[in-house]
């Protein structure tokens, strides 16, 4: 029998079948993570299909759960499509190529990310632990990297001490290249981290996050190494940033559009005059993707709710000069905002 | 102008022009790298479209090439794309959701991987040289890893240490998720790298490798921490192993098929009575992705031909016992096949 959640993404796509590929999706129907595989759902059954690398995992770890692990390849995956007429795909993670042979096989395809997407933007407890599992981490390599920065340590080399600092904590892996920037570098919101030197007075802008068993964690901190008192301006316009981050927690109330989440931020930065160094939106949804819904934007109609998670984020950004961002992986539950990150001081910070 | 490699898959590809959002592709024809962003290629020049976050990068980065960085989103590629009937696009590598928009454009849809497959296939003596450098650092950091080995530490830990290694000496990131296996976990050829311990005696399975500038290479080495005098049968499989894996390198050559280069391996260990313990494929093709063509499988009539790149990987596994894996990342070249690896030895080292 199908447990509650695959049965009404199930029926909310309304299709013969739902037919996955893609590894992320897999992971939230199932709770398992293989390279390879792909599940087929109907109204009676979820079958994980693997071939003989994964089976045997796949089979102990599926034990007792509502799926069932199935021997086989992409073959016997389009033999046990054959019994239905429409199949539901999610059409962003589904390639053209695969698509194409499914319709060959007279397979009628129907797009069931709508009823996946309803799904996922939802979390629930057991997800909500493993996003806080992922913060934590974060926030625990963060302050074992801060007292290992030494002058003349390259972004690279300090990058690759926050993740192995991630890893020694027990994250599988960064939820995405993490961007480190050394003094003017951090102006560029998407700077690639590279072989610029740590100097003393330069600030540090570390946007960066890990992944526990699939669930992404993603915080952003700004923090002087050593002050040399050139920084009286910059120290300013910290203080409207973080304000702008910490009015949101406040003021972001479930029920609110992401439009209205992001004006928070803005208007805050606007009184300071400094919105239009704020060049980017005030977040996004958090989940098995480091980007999902819900979208934080001047743009978004997408209403925020509880159980949804999202990140916090303002940035200032003066090109050439600085770049200040401080984000929070956020949640709301009981109609308010909370943040997972509890460790790390979000007021300046001077090594 | 256009230089001669996009002009070549322009004409092959059939169409009024490509149009490509795929990342690795994208980095392929402009060797420029961002998260977003997206081509469109005729046969008069060569856009790469990207958000304001990234077009001062990428206009610095492309000036002098015959690619043009052109500021925009989604909606200027919407518009540019208007004046073509038929365009291409890469069908495993673009996903349906923006398919059916373009399609609801009136566009014309054909697959243009096909040319794209048969230029990427053959690496230029520029992508040899960056499949190195990545192959240079994975080895440099297997060699760093391994007086770091202690008794107790966790597959975790030994991988974090790599993985940190590999970011010290350049790397961007690692290619794939590292197999890192203690004893009897070897035996599962897709162990999860998990908490096992490290003990005196064990078997250290580690199949790794690391990205430069998009770049990838593969490397597997299987080696004793410590020798318990109880691994007398594994001695005599390793150098069996060992065998088909250097007859490989000795016997390919230009116009074999990927099944011909799968049978040396596989009848040398056949001849040992061990051909029913490898029980996967010899190699796969190594370049922008991890997986690529050509496949060296018992079914590939794909023919090996001078600039291609693979792994050359036979292996041998008792379940619950041991695992075995030789891997190097080869290229054909003169007709011959070489290996990237020079570093790290073949020969079983006991720690």
């Amino acid at each position: 029998m199908l447990n509650e959640k695959l049965l009404r993404i199930y029926q909310q796509a309304g299709v013969d079948a739902l037919y996955i590929e893609s590894d992320f999706i897999r992971r939230y129907l199932s709770g398992y993570y293989a390279t390879d595989g792909c599940i087929i759902l109907d109204g009676e059954s979820c079958k994980f299909i693997v071939d003989l690398r994964y089976f045997e995992a796949a089979e102990k770890a599926l034990r007792g759960t509502c799926v069932e692990a199935v021997e086989g390849t992409i073959i016997t995956a389009n033999e046990l499509l054959k019994k239905y007429h429409t199949i539901g795909v999610p059409y962003p993670y589904t390639d053209l190529e695969r698509a194409e042979a499914l319709k060959s096989m007279g397979l009628q395809l129907k797009d069931c990310m709508p009823a996946l997407k309803a799904a996922m933007l939802i979390k629930t407890d057991e997800e909500l632990s493993l996003l806080q599992n992922a913060c934590d981490i974060a926030e625990d390599a963060l302050l074992a990297l801060m007292p290992q920065l030494k002058e003349g340590m390259t972004e690279r080399d300090a990058n690759a001490l926050l993740e192995y600092e991630m890893h020694k904590f027990g994250a599988d892996c960064p939820s995405f290249a993490t961007i480190l920037a050394f003094g003017p570098n951090g102006s560029v919101p998407h700077h690639e981290t590279g072989d610029s030197k740590l100097k003393f007075g330069d600030i540090v802008l570390i946007d960066f996050g890990c992944k526990v068993k699939g669930y992404c964690s993603d915080c952003t901190r700004t923090f002087l190494y050593g002050d040399d008192g050139k920084h009286g301006e910059f120290k300013k316009a910290y203080a409207e940033v973080l304000k702008a981050h910490e009015l949101v927690k406040e003021k972001l109330v479930a029920g609110m559009t992401g439009r209205e989440a992001d004006e928070i931020a803005r208007a805050s930065l606007r009184a300071a005059g400094l919105d239009k160094y704020f060049t980017h939106s005030l977040g996004h949804g958090i989940g098995l993707l480091i980007h999902e819904f819900p979208r934080l934007t001047p743009k978004s109609d997408e209403v925020i709710e509880n159980g949804m998670v999202f990140s916090d984020e303002p940035g200032v950004y003066l090109a050439g000069e600085y770049g200040i961002r401080i984000e929070d992986s956020c949640y709301m539950k009981d109609g308010r905002t909370h943040s997972f990150m509890h460790k790390t001081d979000r007021n300046l910070i001077i090594l």
